[in-house]
């Protein structure tokens, strides 16, 4: 097991990752010893390993309920948020009460912010089950919900009090999910760490077959760039937006299709190569690198061209991104593969990489 | 005009106190030079002062949108936050856009809600209009909305830029809302300063009848008690529960009729006499000083009794209140008026208190 530490002073926590981790009771103990805990699942992680986790906190926590919510990126709304308050205030929860999410990128962001608002916050746990989740979103405190107009446009920063990877979960993600959560892997690589780009393509097959030797190092290798971005500017004020690569052409994709029609690892991998041809269209991503970064997308199974929205309404789309101001967007560019930078950019130019990289 | 100033590092920020506040548009232009600017109000309150105050900010803010909400606490819910985040989003705001709450609390508590979660939290500025939410809720950060289990039961913590109460609005209130505002000024008096009580006392009909130099001193002698309890406990990890003082009971009385039906500010002057009540049956409090605030209570019409709910059911509302902790209800009590303290009480006591001071 391997435990990283993201530095936020008080709201400092660890990373533990490894196998085996959902069944290591000591992991949780320090959160829970006492208190009443909601263990908050879907419909499709909730029967793989609820029981498991729930004996191993049985014994320390003074209540253990379960909250099985359904699954996928269309739940995650004020519909399904207030089924989590509601069974906290059915079951008597209370500020000391400590919830664990259980699940991919959608149950952590929703717990999260469950955990944000309930009481005017409380503790909670995060325990991802999906690469994506534990690559990304698991980390940094970035909870909220999707509102029909955008997405994750409800929500808080609130730290989790500790962040449990257990690699075995990954064993059983279909390899749909496995590709969209190295789409953030290959971020990682792409906007802080050109070795790291470089041991992805090595280490690709390994990676897409979830060998757990490979699994291990791109998953703490990804917490450890995030951690360090996210300890710099906990609450986006600058440089964390970096960690957006990619998102801005991609949340207008998943937003443009309805949510849940594409993955969202999916709608980040092509939105790299997006960025990427607008990095290099701009003059100082080679064209080659640019080439590199498509190249792996494809490797990886995920979609490298966008569904056709046609370029105005993409416009549409990425003006109402959080990172826009004042109407104007905010691009993450790359200098050059392992450093990123965020800029605004003439819309002619976005225009030739929208027109260029949609389906035809 | 007075400044007063709540002090918590970089959240700090000024309450402007005095006559004609919004027609001052040197007090808004910090915070909305250049930005859009969303002003949300109640069927109620808008019609008597939103044009003025567009009219004072239009010079400066890059555009001024109005949202018009329904007046009351039944509709301090997610439907009515909703109504926020849509108009927000359809008009374009970002994350430098400002929402200026001009109402009452449940405005206030909102409107604060609203800008804590949009894009996880934006600026906002508290124009409270009642007295209730000048001499409190438009202080401090605490922010939500109620859910059908419990009120206030999902919020943040989130500080305004700034508090611009003006004394003017206070002369269209409704007898029954002033009252209900003069409830927490009691409450401030007997927390915290037995003077200030005294004071109340011997000017509570200039109170009644919203003489300027009265409400004056009512308000900024409020806001400078809440402020220093705010700034030394922002979060309520301990002293801050003082000012819930009335509250428990209060909360179980709104929640119990069904929000709305008694105004907030009546059920915590009712509530403030229970826990007299309760302060002088476990021996520190004089039966005498409890007699002073019942008698206070009562001269400022609100009700010095409870409804008629049941001691089981008012336990049973009492214990999902959030200060409770593992099911044993907080209680805010007086070791004399000036000075209160929080304590766990034997529910035998509370069972007496809950007899004596029902309607029948």
């Amino acid at each position: 097991m391997k435990t990283l530490n993201v530095s936020l002073g008080e709201r400092s926590y660890p990373i533990y990752i490894g196998l085996g981790l959902l069944k290591q009771s000591e992991l949780f103990k320090p959160w829970i010893t006492g208190k009443s805990v909601f263990v908050v699942t879907n419909t499709t992680v909730g029967p793989l390993y609820s029981q498991s986790l729930i004996q191993t906190i049985s014994n320390d926590a003074k209540s253990v309920h379960e909250i099985v919510l359904p699954d996928g990126e269309s739940y995650k709304d004020w519909i399904t948020l207030q089924k989590i308050f509601d069974a906290l205030l059915t079951y008597g929860a209370d500020r000391k009460s400590v919830l664990i999410a259980l699940g991919g990128g959608v149950i952590g962001d929703m717990v999260g912010f469950a955990a944000a608002s309930f009481m005017r916050g409380i503790r909670f746990i995060q325990v991802p089950t999906t690469l994506l989740a534990q690559v990304d979103s698991s980390v940094g405190g970035k909870t909220g919900i999707n509102h029909p107009l955008g997405k994750n446009m409800i929500g808080a920063f609130h730290q989790p009090v500790a962040v449990i990877a257990d690699l075995d979960t990954l064993k059983s993600l279909p390899p749909r999910e496995l590709s969209a959560g190295l789409a953030e892997v290959i971020k990682h690589g792409a906007i802080a760490d050109g070795k790291f780009f470089d041991w992805i393509e090595a280490h690709r097959q390994e990676l897409l077959d979830c060998d757990s030797n490979a699994m291990s190092h791109a998953v703490e290798r990804s917490c450890e760039i995030k951690s360090a971005v996210v300890a710099a500017d906990e609450k986006e004020s600058g440089i964390r937006a970096i960690l957006n690569f990619g998102h801005t052409f991609g949340h207008a994709i998943e937003s443009g299709l309805g949510y849940g029609e594409w993955l969202h690892g999916e709608a980040v991998g092509c939105g790299m190569v997006m960025a990427a041809d607008l990095s290099s269209r701009l003059g100082y991503l080679q064209t080659e690198e640019a080439g590199r970064i498509k190249k792996l997308i494809a490797a990886m199974n995920l979609p490298d061209s966008a569904p056709k929205l046609g370029n105005s309404r993409f416009f549409d789309l990425m003006r109402i991104d959080k990172k826009s101001e004042g109407g104007e967007i905010r691009y993450i560019t790359l200098e050059r593969i392992g450093k990123a930078k965020i800029e605004a950019v003439d819309d002619a130019i976005v225009d030739q990489v929208l027109t260029t990289n949609q389906a035809k």
